[in-house]
């Protein structure tokens, strides 16, 4: 069986942002299209676990109504400890620990739903495995980068570029170990 | 014959950087190959004027050790004016005048080459009519970004995403105009 992997599948603008001031992701739009999926539905089979920053989950709470990944072992990172609730952990301690112990537990894949700050913190600790990144064909020109400044330069694999009639391009890396 | 077009042709990191700090471009080595240009030459072929900023042209110069466009009519945007040398012009006025002029004028097609301060110029005056963006597998970390924040939402029609074996990534993108 192969070892599970910790991926961040994300979308953003093809100047990097992830959303345009006050959380504005109007910017996706522009991709919906009947029956194109862009492999979500392939690529969350595969996955047990979630990881996710506590704006973010607030904020995907509040857009979609309830939290859509309820039924995968989930942690919410935050700085506010709570018990847990059902698959539901709030976790508040390293990061670099978490990632270690579910990834020594047998299991699925563990997918980083953003946001930022969680991205950034686990790439400052060389904790990600794969990016699926699915850039827009849109100039956003503002708003929360995916990528933040003062991070260790890590070296990727290419595994596929998959453009779509939309205009959306789908680059997928793995970490590569020099 | 077509319009003129005003493009930019530019490598950057997958976290958007065209340099590390320090004006360090080696995390381009990952991606020379011999007999690999990345489609260069042919779209060199097609352009007959270079618009390039003073710092760029001043890094370009003490690199290469001449300046490799000189057979082109280059305008270098700086602050100081200064008398023309042969096709090299010393432009420090209005970049809308600049590009319009040019493009009054019959001509094969204007290559923007950098650096950022320049491209963000321009794009805030939405005059960059293409953007051939070669995106190298790294995340550098830190450095010089393509897009700076601050600019205004802009859409953008994919022509085409070239994946070679080096792991570069090539996006072709124009201007849509809604």
């Amino acid at each position: 069986m192969e070892p599970r992997k910790l991926i961040v599948y994300i979308a953003c603008s093809l100047d990097g942002y992830i959303a345009k001031p006050n959380d504005d992701l109007s910017f996706l739009d522009r991709v919906q299209k009947e029956g194109e999926d862009y492999g979500y539905h392939d690529f969350i089979a595969n996955v047990d676990t979630v990881i996710i920053g506590r704006r973010t989950y607030d904020w995907v709470v509040k857009q979609v109504g309830f939290f859509p990944h309820s039924d995968k072992e989930t942690y919410i990172i935050t700085r506010t400890s709570k018990p847990a609730q059902d698959t539901i952990n709030f976790y508040s301690g390293s990061l670099t620990e978490l990632i270690f112990s579910l990834k020594s537990k047998k299991g699925k894949n563990i997918f980083c739903d953003g946001g930022a700050a969680i991205v950034n913190a686990l790439l400052k600790e060389n904790l990600i495995d794969e990016f699926i990144i699915s850039v827009i064909p849109v100039l956003t020109g503002d708003g929360i980068r995916l990528f933040q400044n003062g991070r260790p330069e890590q070296a990727l694999r290419l595994i596929s570029a998959k453009s779509f009639e939309t205009g959306l391009v789908q680059l997928h890396y793995q970490k590569f170990s020099e």
